[in-house]
């Protein structure tokens, strides 16, 4: 049957990028430039206890090239929250010297497309849980692109019957498997959110491994046929401890 | 018949959405902010007195993301009124720090494509004025995106018959009503006045809502193969208690 | 036969839109606005007193939403006026208070589709002269939107035969009389001018009327087949003796 | 036999369009005026010198409307003399009153689609050579576009046989010669340089005829399914005399 | 059979191309001029070593008309160091005259469509090594543009055979070596790292080989029905010798 296929939802997200206006930091006292880096260690310490207590996680890369320098993301259950952390970055003393770059707001979102084979909710189960409130990895890299799925002539995911997209997707979701340990994958579901249909979000330890996956995944018929992707933003982790060299001048 | 189906009209509509210049707002000194903020204060209760007198109706929310801070949504039963209010809020001393993020024109509007049963003009009734002149509800989410309807090839919403078009709605929106007290919908046309067709605003108590409604419709026929949606605005709402919170630095 | 069709061709056509830097405007002196203003004024009677020469006409809308704040219409025997106008609004004082929004360049259009009945050159008469170089109107509200004839496909304008062209139009032609005296239409064409092949410009005493003569006339095949359109832009009629109040603070 | 056809390339080509900063103009001091627009005539003057050695050419214009205020187009034998062009007008005194507004980098470009009837080699011939490194005629008006041939399903240039692209470029041709003595044009080609295929410059004594040659043209067959194009700039040849006047406020 | 080829990779690469702002540079003090093209003096020796010891290579060419300034082409083999020579960039003395333009992530990239014949692993091979981690040319003229394979309809690459593509890949590179001697092409990989799926890099002695490579090798099957291309950047070297010439005003 075509129809919409239920969908498991977890944490909100924003993926926050922002671009460091370097002539103003380099402009400000070097009491100004502390006073910033401060307050941008207040926020990630405050963040961090959130991390802590599981009421939401999030991380910091660097991202490479000119769409940004820095890719925040942010997981919180509720929309306000991350309302409240986008403004507060803004409010800060760091948030001076950083201009707006990109966002993008989703959902962490799992498909039903699979029967549960045991009558149980795989909602209520505790690892779909975890992966629904997903503690962000630190890996050393990440990958975030946003993605539709097309609606066009004879290419019309939408008008497709619940069972051959399932069975695209599961063909889709073994060329995934592979990369398993390698890459770590993030789906978030933004139809009605944001401008495209889906964020996705993957980590690795080699940057290499984001091209393998997606290029070995565009031969994958639900993407070749089905898939319509946005910008691609790549980063370097920026761990806590490593802000006031990054920032150094 | 191959035609234009009547529609009715009701008050015009403005989303005024704008970015708040935060690097600004925080070289001003309080005395500044105190007047800024007051001058909001008192647009929105000017603004207040319209909509208790039944004349117009607005709301204020947060926008998430970086397409914008603040989205006001204006009804009023003129344009000229909608023009004032943009530039009233221009020169007041907030406008000094809001930057120009996006806007959009259109009227509150409802189609006839079904008959009317017992020769009583539909427009008459006082719940077709109720809709067509809404007071906007002041729930804690919003949505809104514009949209067409498809002209190409063979998916030629503009070359379909009327009563096929009629069918296709009314599927339409027995998706919507499932989502009966949990969003609600306003649809405003914009042929003529902005660059898509129609404006959805869409409130909900939980943004989860909007993902669900969203993507639910899209497998209906008039949206999978009719369908062309623009960029997606979502916010939390700010009452006017809040603003202060919201803007002390 | 697939050929082009003569046009009878007007007065050139400049709509110059420009947005306020109402925070520069806030900062000028008292002075220095009336000096603007004074500035503004001047321009129009001068520009008023050709008009009335018949040497060519103008119009000031507000534009409602972010796109601008003035559209200026400018229509003159010459592109060389045009560029004279603009670049005197520049130079201008109160050209310091105004930003670049948008710019169309066209000249005013007839085609030739029908044939001239008793050998009549349609050009010489009086009335087709009155329509090249029109007074414009000074009504309530104004549209302004570019648009092409669509060629892809099978959906080609350019590759139609003359006379199935001039049928699709003579039928689009009935839809816009219904709006005699409710909307007044001018088209100029652009092509080899600007980015669009032609501009279409409404003026109506209510801005609904827009969307109907728009939404009514997409249903047209001349339209639904081979119509794109750009962007829309509506204002308000900004009579000279509103200006001052207009720019008040 | 589908192949590319040869062909023979002359000297190099910059489209260079600045707007002016009125504001910054304005708050010049009369002498900094002097010394930019001395400037920009030193600068004038010795591109004069090389045209009239015949070593390349260049002419100026104003473009109505806001994409631009000045377009140069300069030609010449190597693309470091364009380099160096671009950069001194830059660094001059006039530059700092420029903003850039848009580029365009092409080469004069003939193409061999007919065969030398007597066995010369039509390149080798003076009024090739004349065509290849053409004076810049100093007309009063100018259009520049870009263009595509498209690639699309079954209408791809790239896929046709050469004597099927030869015929219609042939009857395109007798089009443009309907035209001698009213337009004149220069065929760049950018395929490789820029972001379209390639660049046609018009000059005319009458704008209107920019309008006639390219809606007639687009019945060809040759553009009605073949052509794609960009943005169109026209302008008001602005000769060195005026250039004083133009600036002066 | 439809599945992804092998690839081999070698250093990851950042184009990073940069507007110089004119304006503030005259600004300036002679000694800022001095201390920032002794920056930038220092990052290319310091760089220059890097390439010597065979540990990553680099170029810089001055980019013709307004897309930017400057293009550096960083290769090294990791993809901290490229957002660390980024970075450094920003930080220097010279970046404060430095507008971001564009930027471009990618990884040099061979394909392994063809069989290795006698069991020999080619990546093993010090020839391809070399070509994985390449020292660039420092050739006279630069050309960059991304592109993609097509996915549309019955153009779709990647619904393809694996040998149809091989094959149409092995014309194409038949293509390209006649151009051997006059054109050196890098070609990099950008699926998952930016929003092209490769970028094309060209060294040449004269830019016009640019548009004939270019040119005869859109009629190959693989680009006239299958390459998607994106924006072209022209440059002209700028050896470390030239900078101050070019910098000097």
């Amino acid at each position: 049957m075509v129809e919409a296929v239920e969908t498991m939802d977890g944490w909100y997200s924003l993926h926050d990028l922002r671009s460091i206006d370097w002539n103003a930091w380099k402009l400000a006292t070097e009491e100004e430039r502390k006073q910033a880096i401060d307050s941008l260690h207040k926020l990630l310490d405050k963040w961090e206890a959130v991390e802590e207590a599981k009421d939401g996680s999030q991380v910091l890369y660097k991202v490479l090239g000119q769409k940004a320098d820095l890719m925040f993301m942010f997981l919180r259950p509720t929309m306000d929250e991350l309302s409240e952390m986008e403004t507060e970055l803004s409010k800060s003393k760091m948030g001076e010297f950083l201009l707006p770059a990109h966002s993008y707001v989703s959902v962490v979102e799992l498909s039903k497309y699979r029967e549960s084979k045991d009558g149980i909710d795989p909602e209520t189960l505790p690892e779909t849980q975890a992966r629904l409130k997903p503690i962000l990895p630190k890996w050393e890299y990440i990958c975030f692109y946003p993605m539709d799925r097309r609606r066009q002539g004879d290419e019309n995911w939408y008008t497709l019957e619940k069972n051959v997209r399932a069975k695209m997707l599961y063909e889709h979701s073994k060329t995934g498997r592979k990369y398993a340990g390698k890459v770590k994958q993030i789906i978030t579901g933004s139809i009605g959110l944001d401008d495209w249909e889906w964020g996705v979000t993957l980590f690795a330890h080699e940057p290499l491994e984001f091209k393998k996956i997606v290029y070995e995944m565009r031969f994958d018929e639900v993407s070749s046929k089905y898939g319509e992707f946005g910008e691609f933003f790549v980063g370097n982790h920026l761990p806590k401890e490593h802000l006031r060299t990054y920032l150094s001048i």
